[in-house]
């Protein structure tokens, strides 16, 4: 028995380590207008100021939930029969789809008819596919634009706010000192937007101009009701995504599926299964069947294996029956490289590092094994038939995105994104959702102009950028590189960051990697968050440094992003539990903290009324003797 | 025998990890207008493109190398020796400087009495203490403002060409192609330098006048002969500083040195020893007499273990003991809190984190104590009579540096930047060198002020920027998260990254956080020299990136900051050595890679003699079904 098959056998299982709580960490639901529409954050918890500090309690904070029903202890997880389709009855409501009598796909039809498949097959409930009924176009772009707004757009209103009301409500209830704390826990730099429109609240309404405008997509296909409803778009908290998937050299399915809820639970928004292996069409079947968030693939992956790896053997039909047979499955975007153009192909010859998109050199090699435009592009209007038949949003692929420093900017990579341009007008004209792939590899200094020219050609299309890297010269390092590019691009307007591992241009991710480029990707995208103002962004901030100040440890890892690597962390050089409590920390010992003697400075001038530096000058002298006196010391036992 | 006891004893050995070679890496020494002039640089060979890539020799890119005798295999390496006095000779030469009969400290004495610590102590020659002579000035901005070019200007020129020409010259020896290689090897993207001055090579004379001008710093007491030259400046590369250090609560002698010879080998430029435990006298000393890279130290932290921890008891006496103390055993820039003046205290009790820099809540404690401005700003002149009369640059402190995002640019830092202007004007009197250091944690968007400012304030006198970090919600990762605002910052014209462990506000750094922080800010460093559009930054990016797309795995690992990493993670999918000859990678597998499909749309355009897409437009046709027929594999057996 291989991996897979004994992943298969009636033991396969989660991954305990994707489940298990997060410290102090609740899963609450933020009921909408409909018992159906409930929305999940997640509620840390935190412990009260201690006495030095001033005794206040700290209320719970929410932050952004990817993870799904496997962090909420009352959903009983079955990897075998997937997760409950929870948008089924939003989907049935609408009227406008029909369920089909079978697959669609012909190559859908081989593989489920192939017993020697059955052993790796997902075991649960087979769903019969759902279509629009003939003439009906089933995007929520669709459905936005004829002034709709679907649960889905309301259950994103719930979810992007965060449950701020509550939050705010909690701290003016904290005695009287409550009013100050939220001024202060609230208090935000105004950001530097670059012209996004960032509403104090998200309204259900404000979620259907955007997508209406096609500022923002939600990517949720018919056939992936698992999906809890995610926006990605400018004007948005900005999201990451965490490619997984197999190749021919390594990797299973339950490597795989592992890897999907271990990057769920520390953040992935969305996943793309890029799968060039074995067995992809069972793979993506155990992925979907199991994933709350979006999935996205690139179509001409599988469909260059049905070739044998031959890229000009490909045809539009095999596409065709690829695109029907994932749309199907529920992907919920396609990547799609129809930007190629046949004279842009030439313009990559005197690169350093040519075509790294590995979409991108399919279709090249097509192209110029043809001699004609590819498929993709001469077909796009039929595909936009498809996207609409069961919303599937694109993700325009930039196959000719740089794969170095020396590339970036250059002719190719620009030409093609014109063509982007005008392929988003075309998918917009059919009402498809459509987002644009960015690169890559762009020194810090022509970032912005990636940026600038995204919005100005493709009208504010939501962008999806790999990084960018920012050097070339540090493989290994490759989330960090990144990450600097990927934090700037977020700022500037970029909607969802392809995240990268450190294993970038070495080898596959394992668990560790991915977990590795989550967080460095999160991290990169609230930043992004921070300088371009969004409205409450701050707030987790706030409370970690308050924590941090205060010397709430436990809380301080709590309201990071990786509660266990900081604790695993601080437990290196002061592993008692009682230095959790401590009023100081490894770094400078007990008899030295700069935190106590503000903490001092602070208590100091609070006695003496001391807030203003007039007030110090005027009133000084006198009390400066008392400080001594008092013999202020810097370490408290506690 | 305690762990520092065992060091110090006969065994007391180099770390081995320290010194091993990097693969295929040689020291080299460029040498200058005499021969105790010589540079050292990393000289990495390359293996030649493979034939089905065009067969092409790769000359050897050199890098800059701040690991010292340490990587020389020609060396002797013995750290109860220490390293050889490479600048001795020119300090004598300019005939200003004087041996002392004995240690001017009268803290250095007591030490070097108490024969308690003889088995601490450093056991190899102790040199005597050097002091300009009376009424001379031994600065090198000293020199540099009487028009002098000293050997230490000339040496600083050369390693920052980082020894180009030959770089160049060996391109364009390799061969009928070597014209057209070296123009592409050699092609980088204008930058944008935000007012920067960068000549395309850097003479002597421009060190002399950058340094005249205050706009750069050699830091290296008369006392650290054993220091390589290097340069700190808005016009120079970007340069990092690690900071080592052991605390009350942990680390011992022995770990102090290793870390300090281990952040060298990864390209640490200078070395902050900001211990504040035990016996920081004799641990300073062992480091400085082992160090090729400046030190930098903190001396109010010495200052107030000599006071048991009261700050309210420090006087200027004692500092003042101090600071000569440890400019006598050779430290090379001082951090001093000056400029956190009485006025500025209670702006900061307002704050969410208060004062987090551990020297600036000790001046604002005694500050507070006494109502009066601290004995650093009193006796500023004076200071400088100290700092002039050994070289010791000042590095003045930002006390008030926000401590997270909430108190970013707020009045208590900005502030305190402008005292530092007023206190760089009066050290620029006494031709001291200054840089000024800077935050902290400040959101992307508010990065670019404290740039803008720092320089109209401190008039281009180089800023050297702890981070800044981007967000405070990711403990654990703070490396990454200030390694977004390091580039940032560095790109806008900060001239120094000190660098920020994983650890930070967790716990006290190991060697492997040491690597960590050093590979993450040397990243950042080179991002930023690519947007600023340093001239020659892209050579390693393209040589990589060339080695890259030529499956030259081996090369991609030894030009990049970390061959061992990327080695290692590579092998954890491939392990074997053919791997590293295949063309292809785990990411693809070998029937499916883009690369390879680029270089078979590269030969075929290059057949054909296609170039250009007008030519491709035209002939296409006919020479489409060649291709065809020619059958180009993706994978070639090698």
């Amino acid at each position: 028995m291989n991996a897979n098959e004994k992943f298969i056998a009636a033991t396969a299982q989660v991954d305990e380590a994707a489940i298990a709580p997060l410290p102090n960490s609740r899963k609450i639901y933020v009921e909408g207008s409909r018992p159906d529409i409930r929305v999940p954050m997640r509620e840390i918890t935190q412990s009260d100021t201690p006495a030095s500090f001033g005794a206040e309690p700290n209320p719970p904070v929410f932050v952004y939930d990817c993870s799904g029903p496997y962090s909420d202890p009352a959903a009983k997880i079955d990897i075998r029969s997937g997760l409950p389709a929870l948008r089924q009855r939003w989907i049935e409501e609408r009227g406008d789809t029909e369920v089909l009598p079978g697959l669609s796909s012909e190559y859908g039809r081989i593989r489920a008819a192939d017993s020697a498949l059955d052993e790796l097959r997902f075991p649960g409930l087979h769903r019969a596919p759902r279509r629009a009924k003939p003439g009906a176009n089933v995007t929520q772009m669709h459905y936005a634009r004829r002034g709709i707004i679907t649960p889905e757009m309301e259950y994103i209103a719930l979810r992007e706010n965060l449950n701020r009301e509550q939050y705010i409500a909690s701290l003016r209830a904290t005695g009287p000192k409550g009013q100050k704390m939220a001024d202060m826990m609230l208090r935000q730099h105004p950001g530097q937007s670059f012209g996004a429109s960032l509403p104090p609240v998200i309204t259900p309404e404000f979620v259907r101009d955007e997508v209406a405008r096609g500022r923002a997509i939600i990517p949720n296909n018919i056939n992936h009701p698992e999906s809890e409803p995610m926006i990605i778009g400018r004007n948005f908290l900005v999201k990451i995504n965490a490619n997984i998937g197999n190749s021919a050299v390594t990797s299973s399915i339950a490597e795989e599926v592992d890897k999907m809820t271990w990057a769920i639970r520390w953040g992935g928004d969305t996943v793309m299964d890029l799968s060039t292996g074995k067995n992809i069409h069972e793979t993506r079947e155990w992925i979907i069947r199991n994933s709350p968030v979006p999935i996205g693939t690139v179509p001409i992956y599988q469909a260059l294996e049905k070739v044998n790896g031959k890229a000009e053997d490909l045809s539009w039909e095999i596409f065709r029956d690829t695109l029907i047979e994932q749309a199907e499955q529920g992907v919920d975007y396609f990547t799609i490289h129809a930007g190629v153009l046949l004279r842009y192909v030439p313009l990559t010859a005197n690169r350093m590092t040519g075509i790294v998109s590995r979409g991108g050199s399919i279709m090249a090699k097509w192209c110029l094994a043809h001699h004609k435009e590819s498929f993709l592009y001469e077909h796009f209007e039929d595909i936009c038939e498809i996207m609409k038949a069961y919303d599937v949003a694109f993700s325009l692929g930039d196959g000719l995105r740089p794969g170095s420093i020396y590339d970036a900017n250059d002719a190719a990579q620009l030409g093609e994104l014109k063509t982007l341009g005008e392929l988003t007008d075309i998918a917009w004209r059919h009402d498809v959702q459509v987002m644009i792939e960015g690169p890559g590899h762009v020194p810090l200094h022509l970032i912005r102009e990636n940026m600038d020219l995204q919005l100005e050609q493709c009208k504010e299309a939501p962008f999806y950028t790999l990084g960018p890297l920012t050097t070339d010269i540090a493989p290994g390092y490759d989330h960090i590189t990144s990450g600097i590019g990927a934090a700037t691009i977020g700022w500037y307007g970029t909607a969802m960051l392809c995240y990268v591992t450190p294993k970038e241009h070495l080898g596959l991710p394992n668990k560790q990697d991915v977990k590795e480029g989550i967080i460095t990707y999160k991290l990169a995208a609230h930043a992004a968050d921070l300088a371009k103002g969004h409205p409450g962004a701050q707030i987790r901030d706030n409370a970690l440094s308050k924590a941090r100040f205060e010397f709430r440890w436990e809380d301080q890892f709590n309201l990071g992003l990786d509660p266990d690597k900081a604790k695993e962390f601080h437990d290196e050089t002061l592993p008692k539990d009682s230095a959790k409590v401590a009023h100081f920390c490894s770094m400078c010992g007990p008899h030295f903290c700069s935190m106590k003697i503000t903490q001092d400075v602070r208590d100091f001038a609070a006695q003496q009324g001391l807030d203003e530096a007039e007030a110090l000058k005027k009133g000084m002298e006198v009390k400066a003797v008392e400080f001594v006196k008092s013999g202020a010391e810097v370490y408290r036992n506690v």
